[in-house]
């Protein structure tokens, strides 16, 4: 086995990321395990861990123990150390106190053993000595190849395979099988998820990695995107340790077909700075962050529960984006608000056919509601049949693609058997039946939806963001390019910022131009005789502009002047010096910047690019001012931005109508544009050595034909 | 007892609704009931009813029954009818078949029984038949003063006082006593809410009206506000059918000190047009009923949960809107989440007095996290009594006002211990201790809390929603008028609309300068040669728009000129009849309207005032263009608009800042403009029977000192 896994820092410039995956089946299904501090000592870590592979697990596999104190516990013989083991195990589950972990894990390595799963704390999270520590696990990863889970975590469970690599004692009451892969970093917010199967979601497997020395997030993403039994993967971003890594590992989870939700810890600042003092991750800006989580398709949820609804019902099935809603209830109230949902997450409810009316007029009496949302009225006490005899139609109406089913209270038995009777159909039909469970009153009913592994969801607002986010997933896939890939992240361009210098405006310019990113054509005269040049040359108005290093908010000081006349220009050029010489006299002036003005009544834009330290070089797009400023009204990409994100760009700002021309103003430029960000990707990825962060505001975009110009640019480079 | 309650309609032009409200003790706390149908026939309406009031209830008053052929029921004698009743009830229940209650309401009102409470259905919802009976029921009560509850409606229950007048066999199971009055209108949601008790959430009494044929929410809400015991309103808005009584009830409520916190049915299309049909209310527009809700301090939530997490958190203390927060967590990872919660809602920490931090010290190990949040680690396990040591000094720090407790998951007994100390510390604190039991198993530890009455949220962000909510309806109080009444609403304006006519903007502008609004003095030129004398009077540049009845969107048609010299305006006359001749052949042209163009570089606002069917004249404002087509970004207030509200609406639009002055701009003339919107909102209050609707856009706005000015106006009036 070789290793070519570097434990990529954002501190490590020279380490660019290998984002090939290791194949982790044996980690996850060890045909032999050994328990390394296997106690029977009552209560202790060893005890446990051991007992839930013997008495809570299904493992068919050969069971090693290494104590050099007993010769055997509950009968199973043990061993002095894991040099001594009769066998190599897949897994060395390791639980013995800290100090003896890195002879346990050097013996593991040599001896070929493929994974350490070390239970144990007191290593980086702890102080100097476990950090000195940590580092000699890493090193002997390094030099023997044997790929380590933890440390300083509860373990790893199969919940499928009812394998449980773990101390926890809560792992015994966590074992609803299911599609759902789950993985987090840290055990508390995840042992929350786990407890999600009370309400019937089921689990396949949970890797929860702790102090992530080797093995991560990401290789556990990637592992279950190939996993047949999963079809959502769950997680918790608590910070990501190595965003190339995450990168590869999210995208290959969509090229697999498999969703991605998360819950990103640190979305505040509050959140972000508890986070960074307990994970020791780098979280970048959160607006980055989500943007490139968008841009990979994995769903951004705000809290746990989320997750749970939306990938319970992501498992249900994978959505095409078409999705049309039906909403069936019982009550006019539980109908009318779950139909208001429905609205509000702009979602739609689906016109029904001919015979799904007809067929639900059979059974239902006069004063039902037939329209969508359906109320059945209370008849469906008196007479159950009609409820599933109405309900399959809905259900199988060629336009629904999901029924909701709002259950505002808990009446005992009568709901109890609507539940069963819910059940039932859902065995009939393909399409999502999917009940909402609105009452805290937790009866017989809630438990035949779990037991049927239906996840009810709580309430018709979580119901709404989940279905929201389900048809949205659908959507996503149907337009992603899935073969695109973030070229910039094998280039070791997420290092530390270290000195850089900004380029003038005159600079700035002709790089880009010289990239094919049109920009109004500078030229920087040197004295008031040569600016009345130019500007003469030029033959209309000229925009005129300081030239120094040390300046860039240029109009602020007085060093801007717009719509000069030729004749004007060499007054101009002086009165811009002795502003800039006033507001910065130890500036070095390099001169003053003459280019023709735009024409009048173009829509001004920006185009910016900055260096996000966990995924690398993002592009920000927006209109200027205000829209900016006090609506955040913008689209970011991680780079390369492709023809067609480039348009999705200008699509998905709120903004956009300004550029498809509203209330009978003419469409704007939009190819010219769309040219333009893609040459301003395309020169950052050609220079991201170099490029820190560049700025073009304003873009200038004429109307259809005109063409688009940037008329200011701020590239800030590495000195 | 008189009776001047007139249930107005909003078809009821020439009835303006009294908003005096009666006294409703005697109908919640009676001395005496009589059931009009008691039963003993198994599983009838009127044996639950009589089992309601005999078996689940403490009633110590007077129970007479009403049942032709029998002669008593369970040793109650039965009476043959209300007027053989022995005596005169305070509530006459009637639970008998819907053709018998209009002779029995005749009965109780004749001999002057104060309540009916009808559950009986088959009336306006059912059939014409049914709302010819309901139209005999008001015609009864007007005219002996028996107010009528109902019909088909589950009844009316006092918990506090346990007194059920209801059929419900739900009843007995939801008699948990508190603080909050819960008023809806249907049943089946109001059900929902009571079944809240299970976390914990106590409730006072819950009306549940039905068709409201007389006594409707408001009354029920203006009731609960004088009750001492209840300290929070719950409701359920279906549908307001009398929007000025509504008004009137949360004013009062507000005045008390009694939050009102609602979830309005019918804020999207889908769910309106349900609801519409639901419950036979108008609804109006959904920003403009949110719009007057707050107004009126009414906290409007999204989801049946929510209404439960904000009363249960209001009930427990009465917020200030400084309040900041505290998170105290055993677990690093919720603690950052629920920080992440807490900030992303806009929330501020609490930052600790040393003395807290030295009281966490003492007890706590030096590995946990001192600060907000709180991390006191897994230690409590094992020493419980450092939890509540370190617990109750952050609780009782001067700067904190509230104590956020996320419980991410459920460990047992562990848990359950942990929540007990939770509940004592709360017993030795003020400030509300929270807890967030974040997971889907509802372990011991969840039945103390509620045990307890501390309503637990169910996720951090339910928590963080009420949280937010809490406070700012503490700061909403800190600021509100509680004297300001909605003048307009006993006036008769929110009758249907009916024919109405356009005023030209001539007119338009001649009625607002009359009425004190600053408008361009404009003058009409009915000739060439009269614009030429009208422009060189006027001297500077000239506005010229084209005037007639027939044509709004004057620009679009070629109707309108600016920045026109005055030697220019005779050619300008001719250009835009001829524009306007042929855009509207048919149109008759009162000539070219003639003003002073608005000095360059005023910021462009806009004012309306448009009829909501259920609150009446309602203001927008907000800037123009853009602005509020693409971002909505608009303020609205209910008539009249105070000095104090202009100029809340001005500050409470995203856009603010371009009034405030952005990027070094200058501020802008915000006393003109507050002035300008108090002259409008004065202007409609002193028209209100005549203007419909009235829209001024653009208002221009100057720079400090320089003023505001209406630039254009259409005023839509009746005809």
């Amino acid at each position: 086995m070789t290793l070519d896994h570097t434990p990529a820092s954002p501190a490590s410039p020279a380490a660019p990321a290998d984002c090939a995956f290791q194949d982790l089946s044996r980690l996850f299904s060890p045909a032999s395990i050994a328990i390394v501090g296997a106690s029977d000592r009552e209560n202790s870590i060893g005890a446990h861990t051991l007992s839930n592979l013997v008495d809570h697990s299904d493992f068919k596999g050969e069971l090693l123990l290494v104590n050099p104190r007993q010769t055997e516990i509950r009968g199973i013989p043990c061993h002095p150390s894991v040099e001594a083991l009769p066998a190599t195990p897949d897994v060395a589950v390791i639980v013995i106190p800290a100090p003896g972990v890195v002879e346990a894990v050097r013996q593991a390595g040599a001896r070929g053993v493929p994974f350490a799963v070390i239970l144990t704390s007191g290593f980086s999270e702890a102080d100097e000595a476990g950090k000195a520590m940590e580092a000699e696990l890493v090193a002997i990863g390094k030099a023997t190849g044997i790929r380590i889970y933890g440390p300083n975590c509860p373990g790893l469970v199969n919940i499928n395979a009812r394998v449980g690599m773990t101390f926890s004692p809560a792992y015994r009451n966590d074992l609803r099988a299911g599609p759902i892969g789950l993985a987090t970093q840290g055990g508390g917010l995840g042992r929350n998820m786990m407890q999600g199967m009370e309400r019937g979601a089921g689990i396949a497997m949970w890797s929860s990695s702790g102090n992530e020395c080797d093995l991560q997030v990401a290789d556990f993403i990637h592992h279950m995107a190939g996993d047949p039994q999963v079809r959502v993967i769950a997680t918790l971003i608590e910070g990501i340790k190595d965003g190339p890594r995450f990168a590869a590992a999210v995208a290959h989870a969509a090229r697999m077909g498999k969703p991605v939700v998360g819950v990103k810890v640190g979305r505040s600042e509050y959140g972000a700075r508890a986070a960074a003092s307990h994970t020791a991750s780098i979280t970048g800006s959160a607006e980055v962050n989500s943007a490139v989580l968008r841009q990979f398709g994995v769903i951004e949820v705000d809290d746990l529960d989320e997750v749970i609804d939306t990938a319970a019902l992501l498992a249900r099935r994978l959505p095409t984006g078409e999705e049309k809603i039906a909403v069936f209830a019982s009550s006019g109230g539980a109908a009318s608000l779950c139909a208001d949902n429905v609205g509000a997450a702009g979602l739609e409810l689906a016109a029904f056919a001919p015979e799904t009316d007809r067929a639900m007029r059979a059974v239902l009496p006069e004063y039902a509601a037939f329209g969508n949302p359906v109320d059945t009225t209370s008849v469906t006490i008196s007479n159950p049949s009609a409820f599933s005899d109405s309900l399959l139609p809905v259900a199988q109406d060629p336009g629904v693609g999901l029924v909701l089913l709002p259950i505002p209270m808990d009446y005992h038995q009568f709901t109890a058997h609507t539940a069963g009777l819910i059940v039932e159909a859902q065995g009939r039909t393909d399409t999502p039946l999917c009940p909402i469970w609105m009452s805290d009153r937790l009866g017989e009913g809630y438990k035949v939806f779990a037991e049927a592994g239906i996840t009810p969801f709580r309430s018709l607002r979580n119901m709404a963001k989940a279905v929201r986010r389900w048809v949205d997933y659908g959507r996503w896939r149907a337009g992603a390019d899935l073969d695109w890939t973030p070229a910039l992240l094998t280039r070791g361009h997420w290092t530390e910022a270290e000195a850089t210098a900004t380029l003038t405006e005159a600079e700035g310019k002709a790089e880009l131009a010289a990239a094919g990113v049109p920009a109004a054509a500078a030229q920087v005269a040197a004295s008031a005789g040569e600016a009345a040049k130019i500007a003469h040359g030029l033959g209309g108005r000229s925009a005129m502009k300081i030239v120094s290093a040390r300046i860039t908010h240029k109009s602020d000081i007085g060093g801007v002047k717009l719509n000069v006349p030729a004749h004007a220009a060499a007054g101009a050029f002086d009165e811009i010096m002795a502003n800039a010489a006033r507001a910065a006299p130890e500036a070095t002036l390099d001169g003053v910047l003459i280019e023709p003005m735009a024409p009048a009544g173009g829509l001004e834009v920006f185009v910016g690019v900055s260096r996000d330290p966990v995924f690398g070089h993002v592009m920000t797009f927006g209109l200027g001012g205000v829209h900016v400023e006090l609506f955040k009204d913008v689209a970011r990409r991680m780079l390369p931005v492709t023809p067609a994100m480039a348009r999705e760009m200008m699509a998905e700002i709120r903004s956009a109508p300004l550029l498809t021309g509203i209330r009978g103003q003419a469409p704007r430029d939009m190819a010219a544009l769309e040219a333009l960000i893609v040459a301003v990707s395309d020169y950052v990825v050609a220079h991201s050595g170099r490029v820190e962060e560049l700025d073009i505001n304003p873009v200038w975009v004429g109307e259809e034909g005109q063409g688009a110009l940037a008329l200011d640019a701020v590239i800030v480079v590495r000195a």
